[in-house]
């Protein structure tokens, strides 16, 4: 049973920015680090906190119980990881590489098979705030890797273990991944909007992100009327916003912009309306959504 | 001139939820308020609590200094107003009904012809939050009116003078409800995509609004960067989101689902790629956007 302690020795392959700012978590928190990057110019910052420098990605598993992988997509991680494939059995691999599903099943399948044992890891965070509160990440995978090694991976941020399926913490990125480019969608829209009649993008902006914190304390509602599927509403209805965003996107065509990122929603709306869910709540939408079938 | 004390007369016509909620803050401040409504019954829970019940608008604007609308839409407040035409002239009339650009400009034009100083605003709240800081109004037009009926108007929650051009509330109000609307695209996208791999709706939102909360932060920089019209980054380039969402667009395919909500944005940045600005800012997108007439 390996101890997590700080003694825990830790090596992170990939030294990216994600990947350099795990390794300086670990360091500060005083464990034992062994770094390795293709490029090893990548390590000499750490090699100068003290951190031991790998001749190879096989030497860096050999080095330490806990393996962090952090590089650019599950082919590099693949490749990295199968010329290491003998020093895998009785390591702990944490990947914390970007990754749809897929590819994410199919890499924790082989390291399975390897003899490692497998954690996924999707990380919210932008480089500054790892080890801070606005970092999280989403484990699946080996609940006793997560278990384990508890306390190493909390230095990095929040973190929750969603599954025992590996690919679970890809979809649930692909799933976030997909919310943010619609709050994207959505503010450019506004943007346009307002510069179309000289209103500068950041006062916009300022009431825009008001709203929408109002907007998100409604999500989670939204999102139990889906689970129980029951809609019924005093508050926010499918008529009303098929009407309120017909309303928008005709104020939008007359202000000379293009309705293109928002029609999509109508064309949910106007499907729950025409099935007779007029007075149901908007959170239904998502019914008409997932009947879509590409 | 009016005097802004609790002694400042308020009129309310439309009782729906807003109305009510208006002229209930007002009550609850001291101000005598009269009401009107089409369906007298909708006053009845306001008089017992000292309430004025107006017998026609035309009698509610003639009872106050300031006489607040919060219709269904313009065509229902230019019938009303033009119902009470008589008793305008030295009227402030606020106007809170939901409208787009074009036909709040109308009906500030003929109200203002007919010799009322007229507001129009657009609120940010649900009923439930008229009169708390969770609640704000951006008001455009008489900035006379707004600075004179300030502490009245402050009853009902913060708010912000946009401009003297009596649209301007509600190109305000178009912007930051397609800012709202691809939230809600994205929610959608999210919650069927993790549905398709059983993750519960409620689960996945906590996450989202966690992660969109930290994305929130940015939109000002973006904003930032599009006003200035200089989109140097080290962070959140164009062919980085171009390739991650494409990702997250197949992923979505792969799971069954139609990619109908996201692809226009997807559009955008393979547009600004095209264009040879793939180490830019995100933010960019929105000249693609702005480019993209209808």
């Amino acid at each position: 049973m390996t101890t997590t302690s700080s003694s825990t020795s830790v090596s992170v392959i990939g030294l990216g920015n994600l990947g350099q700012a795990l390794a300086g978590a670990f360091l500060d928190a005083g464990h034992p680090t062994t770094v390795w990057n293709r490029s090893a110019a990548k390590a000499d910052a750490l090699v100068a906190r003290g951190a031991v420098r790998a001749a190879t990605a096989a030497e860096a598993v050999a080095a330490s119980d806990l393996v962090v992988v952090a590089v650019i997509d599950q082919d590099t991680a693949r490749t990295v990881l199968e010329s290491a494939a003998s020093a895998l059995p009785g390591r702990t691999v944490v990947n914390l590489t970007t990754s749809t599903p897929e590819p994410a099943r199919a890499l924790a399948d082989w390291a399975t098979t390897q003899g490692a044992d497998y954690l996924m890891g999707a990380v919210y965070a932008v480089p500054q705030t790892i080890g801070t509160d606005d970092a999280f990440i989403l484990y699946s995978g080996s609940a006793d890797a997560h278990e384990r090694f508890r306390a190493p991976l909390g230095l990095l941020g929040g973190d929750t273990f969603v599954g025992s399926d590996p690919g679970l913490a890809s979809v649930h990125d692909v799933a976030i991944l997909s919310g943010m480019y619609g709050l994207f969608s959505g503010f450019f829209q506004a943007v346009a909007l307002g510069r179309s009649e000289g209103i500068k993008a950041v006062d916009l902006t300022g009431h825009l992100n008001r709203w929408i914190q109002g907007v998100l304390a409604v999500l989670p509602e939204f999102a139990a009327e889906i689970d129980a599927e029951s809609y019924e509403t005093e508050a926010s209805s499918l008529d009303m916003n098929a009407t309120g965003l017909r309303n928008i996107l005709a104020a939008t065509e007359a202000q000379g912009l293009s309705t293109d990122l928002l029609s999509p929603l109508q064309r949910l709306l106007d499907d729950q309306v025409a099935q007779g869910h007029a007075r149901k709540s908007l959170s239904r939408a998502v019914e008409s959504l997932e009947s879509r079938k590409r």
